[in-house]
């Protein structure tokens, strides 16, 4: 099956968002193994959008559009798409009371324009959308398939991983199968890692091996193909073995995980509790806990000290070491970690606290960072970084390492 | 001139990177009065590259490809095009000179297929690669103009910025002026706000008006076209009065900007400080306020009293007021927003306690929110906020609504 993927959005066109859409739905469609070859991008104007669908008809199999599906006089794409094929639009009940249920929950008067995000191609498969208003669908006519997506990430991501792939799939008839897997390290570099896997990659053929660098950390994607996922998965699990071998000290999660993920199941997991005293990350550490739900059954909470004030007050450091080793010290890290495990009554304390830049600090370069752990019954321990990115990098790399430092040592 | 925009590469088709070239050329031509009506992807396969090229020719004036420039096989962007318009390819002596100087200055040896990079469609304007090797060309060939340009963001941005904008403002002759103005709006529906601007939008032509929806905000954004930059912008500027009558009272801010950043602002003009008492946000208000350079100038710290014992034992919550009127509830809000205002001796206190979900709380529902605010010599106030979405979304629209409230308290 080869897929095309237009998005509709004149914003788009205009420079104002990067079309992240397309690259979401590229890499969830080549993970199923469906082939994209097109990505089109084109205007809130229907002429324009028509003669994109007839130029897509002659080159895909699926084709997926973005956008245009709200409650606005320029949101146009489904119903150029009911012109184009000759099919009606018609309310679904479902997604009307889902709309209806949104105003009444948030208590606010329902304009008229919101009805007609509940008009949907007849015979379309109807998408739920769990995280907006505006329904997606599915239509097969002729040839092709078009599926239609909301514009916005926040609706559009869980609605095709939810509703959007298993559709696909059921489309896609017997073929061989496809599985994927992710393996997320953190502390090497791509390039680093490309050398170490260099002779893997090298005659690499089924499973594919594909390394990709993303915000501080590396992921390898393998992905194999069999007609039996059986034999598919066992492909996978010896590749990756020999990857482990050779990086496996670097390794953290699969798939879809993050750092602070893998440490908040892992504190679930022994029933520890946890607290913060963060004074570069502001914040960032405890932000990233608390968005996972279940957050309250392992943080106890903490304190920002951004402030040499707040640290002495709050936190208790001693001013003897933030007038001798300084505020961005190992000293004053362990005295931040072990004080705040104290102060909220946690079994681990965790601080950070360093040079998030532009300026320098204490005299120590941007991106100085100290990361204190303290873990009830051991040794508490402070490590120092050198990171050279950005200020919000820094402070995004500073959680990151802090996470890796706490699971390291619990899993000592 | 009509544009379209061509990215050639299969790293984008399989979802490892996204299309950031399109949307920094599309900003770039907009600000020139080029209209841009397509973007295009298409992998390294010279077949479907030349069926794209056929496509864009029959809509275009302006044809723009992006990467496929490099010293690689897979490298085939200019051959194509070479073929597809019968134009041979020649070394060009100055990209030459300059390929065999980097590595000079690198000290590395140059790979034979590093001369690839110095070919050139013979006939066309040669721009020169600052930042690295691939030069860029633009050849008009009877009704089009073909501009190509490396891929990598580095080199390709500052080439055409420096090089690539006069070569097409040359081709242009005399055009309009295009302008365009974001305005941003907080606390109301993309709906209701077209719904109160119904009657200038049915009559738009010049300016044109775009609402936009994205992370529990409304874009507008207004075109204008003009011969005369200045009265552009007038159109603008009336146009703009208009909708501030009708929904002035949500706007907060213009173009690039974003309700932190606008707090940060007004924080810093007043010279005020500000601290923060975070339940259900967890650290995320703070976070996003310290992810600014300068926040150390108005932001003293908080605390993140996610269990009720830090809200008792570390910002002094009365015991009364969680066992009478709960955690969850505008008293505690109050005396969240003063006490840790005064424990961190700031100006300001902002404390958010509520239910981010799953799971209700104290009975009451997902969503239930209270925002507190303390700024000193002002009464304390809390605002009770229903919000609908997913944990996540709730926590950052209850940051969103913080700093909301938190402006027009100081601007009242």
């Amino acid at each position: 099956m080869n897929a095309e993927i237009i998005a509709v959005g004149s914003e788009l066109l205009l420079g104002q968002i990067n079309n992240t859409n397309a690259r979401f739905l590229s890499a969830q469609l080549a993970s199923i193994g469906v082939n994209v070859y097109f990505h089109t991008v084109v205007g809130d104007n229907p002429v324009r959008l028509e003669k994109v669908l007839e130029v897509a008809e002659g080159r895909s199999d699926l084709i997926i559009l973005t956008g245009g599906l709200g409650p606005t006089k320029d949101d146009l794409t489904k119903e150029t798409i009911a012109r184009h094929l000759g099919v009606e639009l018609a309310i679904d009940e479902a997604a009307m009371k889902s709309i209806e249920g949104y105003f009444l929950r948030t208590n606010r008067a329902m304009t008229e324009n919101n009805r007609k995000q509940a008009l949907v191609l007849k015979e379309s498969q109807v998408l739920p959308n769990d995280h907006g208003m505006a329904p997606g669908m599915v239509l097969t006519k002729e040839k092709q398939h078009y599926m239609l997506l909301p514009g916005p990430p926040s609706e559009m991501e869980p609605m095709f991983t939810k509703y959007g792939v298993p559709a696909i799939v059921a489309r896609m008839g017997e073929q061989a199968k496809i599985v994927s897997r992710v393996l997320r390290f953190f502390g090497i570099g791509e390039a680093a890692l490309e050398t170490k896997l260099d002779d893997l990659i090298e005659c690499q053929t089924n499973p594919t091996i594909a390394p990709l660098a993303s915000e501080s950390e590396v992921t390898v994607r393998l992905t194999a193909s069999h007609h039996s996922e059986d034999s598919a998965v066992q492909l996978i699990d010896e590749l990756e073995a020999k990857i482990m071998e050779r990086v496996g000290n670097y390794f953290y999660g699969y798939d879809e995980t993050s750092l602070i993920n893998e440490l908040f199941k892992l504190l679930k997991t022994r029933g520890l509790t946890i607290a913060a005293a963060e004074s570069l990350t502001g914040g960032l550490f405890q932000a990233q806990l608390t968005s996972l739900a279940g957050a309250s059954g392992v943080l106890k909470g903490g304190v920002i000290c951004y402030t040499n004030e707040a640290k002495i007050n709050i936190v208790k450091v001693r001013k003897e070491t933030i007038s001798g080793a300084g505020a961005v010290s190992a000293a004053c890290a362990k005295e931040l970690a072990e004080n705040v495990a104290e102060l909220l009554g946690a079994d681990i304390g965790i601080s950070f606290t360093g040079v998030a830049g532009p300026d320098e600090l204490e005299g120590q370069p941007v991106g100085t960072v100290f990361v204190g752990i303290h873990v009830k019954g051991k040794p508490t321990v402070a490590e120092k970084l050198q990171l050279a990115g950005t200020r919000e990098i820094n402070r995004v790399r500073a959680v990151k390492h802090g996470c890796r430092l706490l699971i390291n040592s619990l899993k000592e």
